[in-house]
């Protein structure tokens, strides 16, 4: 299999499913994100890779930011937003932390594939992020990329296009973001 | 700014990108992945959670892989391969490191945008990820995202594009991945 | 508090809590760890540090040893130890793990004060460190250490008294230790 | 080797090595950290890990603490301090991070047992902790245990004494370092 070819398949799955996000369901995960006093977030493997980079985003934006689990990350409380990204929305750990983030009462949005799961059932808005994809007149076929790829691909690219329209809107500078990088690496 | 033209956005500049990388060096890169007895990656920041999102899909594959500093890294040796992933191919934690891999002749992979680099200048091997684009008819214009986001995703996409290949071609089945995931998560 | 004081302190609790540690269940355990295929280990917070470290002194010996949900970890089997260190012995995420280990029949050990607890329940063999002290003829009082100190710090020393004494056994010398350990650090 | 015999010989050579760290020094440690705005930590394998456990039980403490290289860390400056772990003060990758950190005017400080280190050098104040130990009447003798295990151990004890030291001069009580505790593990 050629790199051309592959990169083509690639491109135009993530293509297919980044446009079946629904306008509205973004508008109301970036006001909520907005309303958040701190941002954690919660996934396992390569989906919480993904949730990590935003994590980073976030901090350079000025938001406090961080993961379930992190060494240096502080208790959540009512007032902050628990992110949980898992295509099935049954993953066990990130569910045991969804679970223990409703008990204090913080929100919660889920973003993944599956809309029947016990993640979706405990947030408070979902994002749907198919893991099919419809290609031109096609009708929906799984993807060609092997196990998770497609739904990590597109959990990344999501949310770096959730982040970058809330820099726009909100006018944060280049100087402004790279003020908050972390400059030890 | 609208998600849909963000995502348009977003998308087109992926295109450019990855379609700017050399299948020559494609090819170089998976011919020193399969020799390698093991895989070590190295990076910062958010490039850094690309390539470890390639490790996870190489464990996948039945490669041995990890990254410099995992609390279980085994030690490097002259028979495996350090990528090493940067876009100025000048963060000092990973040119530390890929220096210290050079000392104990391991191969080194740089995959990034400098190629008058420190990394570049270590590597055996490198691949060129733009990070300036060239969209349609237009001259090269740099990212309208911020920050490195496109390197970082670029970054992913080409990794996972690289595995998607070499799993077509050594006829490794979903089934044989998934007996090689991590199931305590 | 003047750091003499304070150091006597912490070295007395210590003294206490490694000593009422029965020598049997020593022995269980690095039996044990001797016939598992794989080493897993799951915590959380400093707990999860001490076993982390337990983790790379493993590797050192030529044990392979991960923990639940590192980027590079294989699945569970069988064949393989589950290691659940966790004073109070159920916390929400590794209590999740060792019953996700116990499907794939893996073997589990619990080092923990709560022998009433999930995971001495789910446990093939149990490690009883206290996290109160007797300190010479006074009856039993808990710590003068803030929260869990004195119980990540036994474990830490427990699990490090159990592989020099491996070590010591197995006739392993520094030589080979640090021929596994890591270099890129 | 029994269990007793080895449990005896860690507490002892913990007891030597904590005895000969320098009680002015101590004093000077907890000075600068209060002084910190923030605080960072870089230290490599199982160094690191007791560092990380000081990370965590200074954020109980209300003290903003973080490690280089974390996912959710924020830029170094002139106000905060570096606490650079190391035995052999040469480590490649924290003197990377170390000159780094001097760069942007960050206090160092360096805890370790070679005062004729990079690190030590470029230190603004130094702990040492001694890695061979003086038992009884005998003269200095290197660790019975192996590796690095000796000044791991007492690097994470020392840290634990002088977070004790802190929290007892500025009565900090149980409750406030338990609301500042992560609660999703």
């Amino acid at each position: 299999m050629e790199y051309s070819t592959t990169k083509n398949m690639v491109i135009s799955e993530l293509e297919a499913v980044l446009s079946a996000v629904d306008e509205a369901a973004v508008e109301e995960f970036i006001a909520i994100l907005e309303q958040a006093k701190r941002v954690f977030v919660t996934g396992a493997g390569r989906s919480e890779l993904s949730l990590l980079a935003f994590v980073k985003r976030l901090i350079h934006m000025g938001i406090h930011a961080t993961y379930a689990g992190a060494v240096n990350a502080h208790p959540i409380t009512e007032n902050d937003l628990l992110i949980i990204g898992s295509c099935s929305g049954e993953t066990a750990v990130p569910v045991a932390v969804a679970r223990t983030a409703k008990k204090y009462n913080a929100k919660i949005a889920y973003i993944g594939s599956n809309m029947n799961s016990v993640a979706a059932e405990i947030a408070d808005m979902t994002i749907y992020i198919p893991h099919c994809v419809k290609l031109g007149n096609k009708t929906e076929t799984s993807s060609q990329q092997p196990m998770g790829s497609l739904f990590e691909q597109s959990l990344l690219l999501f949310l770096d296009i959730a982040a970058c329209m809330m820099i726009r809107r909100n006018s944060i500078d280049e100087a402004e973001l790279r003020r908050n990088h972390a400059n030890l690496e």
